[in-house]
């Protein structure tokens, strides 16, 4: 990530602040952060990328070099940049703790600010939340389709950029797996650590049980032998000679893993060959381009695997890539404190105006039954998600910690009824408009019709 | 982008290095980084990245840090700890040039190290490589659909990561767009920016007009009015109104921009609306959700569009959001000078042996006739695309400058036939194996028999 992203905007950002700011008037804007359809397929989101956005909102400010920049275009006034190199974010955040399931229409996060300031700040945002929002809402998928069997992150090599990375092995972990492969991400976000090797290890030795022995003698617990360089079937022998060879020495082999070919054949055959020789500990790790239909039907068929390392199919949520996320202007207040709700009527892209908060109803054993979105200060029956996270520019709510998150996430997901947790087709979860609402809306469409 | 990524990297490289390094012999190790299979509907890819993973590749090292988080994971052993401490990347690389055409199974970048060094850069290659080069791919699309429209990219709230919101500047500047909105993507890497207006801004004000007043009187001489926030017919008459008074004062609007709705027949009443006040010279910019399918569709319906904002399509590939990419051991030289080639024979992931070059045949009037893998120093026909780029972990050939770069995709563009170049439907390149690495091939496989 940049380390100082005061730049990482679209230049209207700053074209429109250079409006704001050719109007002198300061006035104060609210802006909601939602998604406006779900992907297909989808019946929830889960959303991830708070931290990240706080953490920017935080530090966001333009260096010497930034405004030297703008300066250089010839477009802006020199008051402008000056009032820009002496801009820090000093708005309040309302947002859905990361770990939430959030249907489309729910803000995820809202910001109140000088109008300037919370329209800088909107494609990082949308960007940090985006992304997060994304991978999670996935690796809850695919982590659904395991069942309990364990899922790694293995997506390093794929996700679209090193942030990416991060983002991936950090999401995926709040969503349910039980590690990744990526180092950085374990030691910066607390996440276990899971690895195995690879075929060019292999290769580069004499024969397959040298690179065996090698390996294993290097990390006399902790070895997986990946199995499928030449032919598994030879490959499974060879790693039940070495693990039989650590049992001398009192060590265990720890797994294998089967990379190619059809694993749930192969899976078997690997545990009762295991098994066969008194090797019921040793697991069986699959991989391969799985998603969570291929783990779906893997556990179908009855595959012995205890593992899965699941990489690009989660890690760039290939088949909803984005959200179809925006940041939608919702509520202009004066300098005498007079809120003027605002909305916009484009076709097929209307937004909802007001202050807006999320009311969530479940039954008394817990399960949610649908949500209501309300105003502000609506009395509304349910419990409210959006929660304060940051005043006047800094952060109020400290992020919990990444099993606190993960925890969450999970009893969140077991709060939601079986309907909307299949893989396939869409069940809509009812999410409603308040009685405060929707007459707000019909008043601002009445106005709407005189601004034009 | 992380500023130390030493340990941006898969738990099993630093494994399986420290496997090789407790067999103390030094093997030199040649990798091929390829595309095992096109994406759908891509008859040709577009090699990009290169620069940034030069750039890591230079810098690659790990912290006290980092080192002090491996020793407290307490499965590495402090010699190899040390030995990591002062490792540097020492290897030769060899590459296609940033904006070449490439096909499947064709090497984009050949690292040759000591086999640790080689493993350990893996993941972070792989990754900023195949980002690169899935946008670029991507971007020559809606740059060919566009045919000569201007296209900019208007991704960056929406890429997976910062990171990836920088690529996708710098990626599809170099297929053909014409610019970005991401302002920093434009400060680093020398690109023309591009902006316009939210609905926001205008929503902010009493009305339609008063905003763009504002907005016109902030920017006289390169507004662009966004004219569909309440009804597009009176957004376009407003802005009329305003170039009209933007001229009196000398000034003349820029253009209009339409992000809803039907584009192809609303461009065609912007248009007819204001060439009757004379406004020929403003023109029409159009976003919202486009890609290369939908540009062909509006100038097959002779919409009246200058320019077209591309986002998310674009930014994320969202049909093809990651590549079959892959990082393979192809050749393990010993101490004595020993070549020793290898390849691997797993069920569908076969790949190629030897040190390999990729020549392409151009005919007379220098179009693509067909590629020929062969392996370095062989005598085959045809231009040798792979070039040094890296000796003894330096940098030995500068990147050239981005609009170089864009220029040589161009022609690399004009070179390759029509016929690989629709947008639906896939023709094969044809892409041969040379005399000397089909029998590589086969010396290779009968000798594998023999070391499973």
């Amino acid at each position: 990530m940049q380390n100082n992203p005061g730049l990482l905007l679209d230049l209207y950002e700053l074209t429109m602040a250079a409006g704001y700011f050719e109007r002198k008037v300061q006035l104060r804007a609210s802006f909601d952060l939602f998604v406006r359809r779900l992907p297909k397929h989808r019946s929830f989101l889960v959303a991830a990328g708070l931290e990240n956005g706080l953490k920017f909102l935080e530090k966001f400010s333009f260096t010497n070099q930034d405004i030297d920049f703008l300066k250089q275009k010839g477009i802006f006034k020199d008051d402008f940049l000056h009032y820009l190199s002496a801009l820090r974010f000093s708005g309040d955040v309302y947002a859905l703790p990361e770990g939430s399931i959030f249907f489309s229409g729910e803000p995820v996060l809202r910001v109140s600010a000088p109008i300037l300031e919370a329209q800088l700040v909107e494609s990082y945002l949308l960007n940090v939340i985006n992304l997060a929002t994304t991978i999670c809402s996935k690796a809850a998928r695919v982590v659904m389709a395991a069942k309990g069997t364990g899922v790694y992150d293995f997506s390093l090599r794929r996700t679209q950029g090193p942030d990416a990375g991060m983002a991936a092995a950090r999401s995926s972990y709040i969503a349910g797996c039980a590690g990744t492969s990526n180092v950085l991400a374990g030691a910066l976000y607390n996440i276990p650590l899971a690895g195995t090797m690879a075929h060019s290890f292999i290769m580069s030795f004499r024969d397959e049980l040298e690179s065996f022995r090698i390996y294993a003698s290097t990390f006399p617990d902790s070895t997986t032998l990946l199995v499928d360089t030449y032919d598994y079937r030879k490959g499974i022998q060879n790693a039940i000679s070495v693990a039989k060879e650590l049992e001398v020495e009192g060590h265990k082999l720890r797994a294998i893993r089967l990379d190619s070919g059809n694993l749930a054949s192969i899976s078997k055959l690997a545990r009762s060959s295991l098994d066969a020789h008194g090797l019921r500990y040793v697991k069986i790790l699959a991989s391969g381009n799985l998603d969570e239909y291929k783990i779906e039907r893997l556990l179908g068929a009855r595959a012995m695997i205890d593992n899965f390392g699941v990489g690009t199919n989660m890690g760039v949520s290939s088949d909803a890539p984005y959200l179809d996320i925006i940041y939608k202007l919702s509520q202009i207040d004066d300098l005498e404190g007079n809120a003027y709700p605002v909305m916009k009527l484009s076709q097929g892209k209307v937004t909802y105006p007001g202050k807006k908060q999320v009311f969530r109803i479940a039954n008394t054993r817990c399960a949610y039954l649908k949500d209501i979105i309300g105003l502000e200060g609506e009395k509304v029956a349910g419990k409210p998600l959006l929660e304060k996270v940051m005043e006047n520019g800094k952060i109020v709510k400290p992020s919990p910690s990444i099993k606190n998150l993960r925890s969450f996430m999970r009893d969140n997901l077991k709060a939601l009824p079986a309907r909307y947790k299949k893989l396939q087709g869409r069940a809509l979860y009812p999410v409603m408009l308040s009685q405060g609402l929707k007459e707000l809306v019909s008043r601002i469409k009445q106005q709407i019709k005189y601004r034009g």
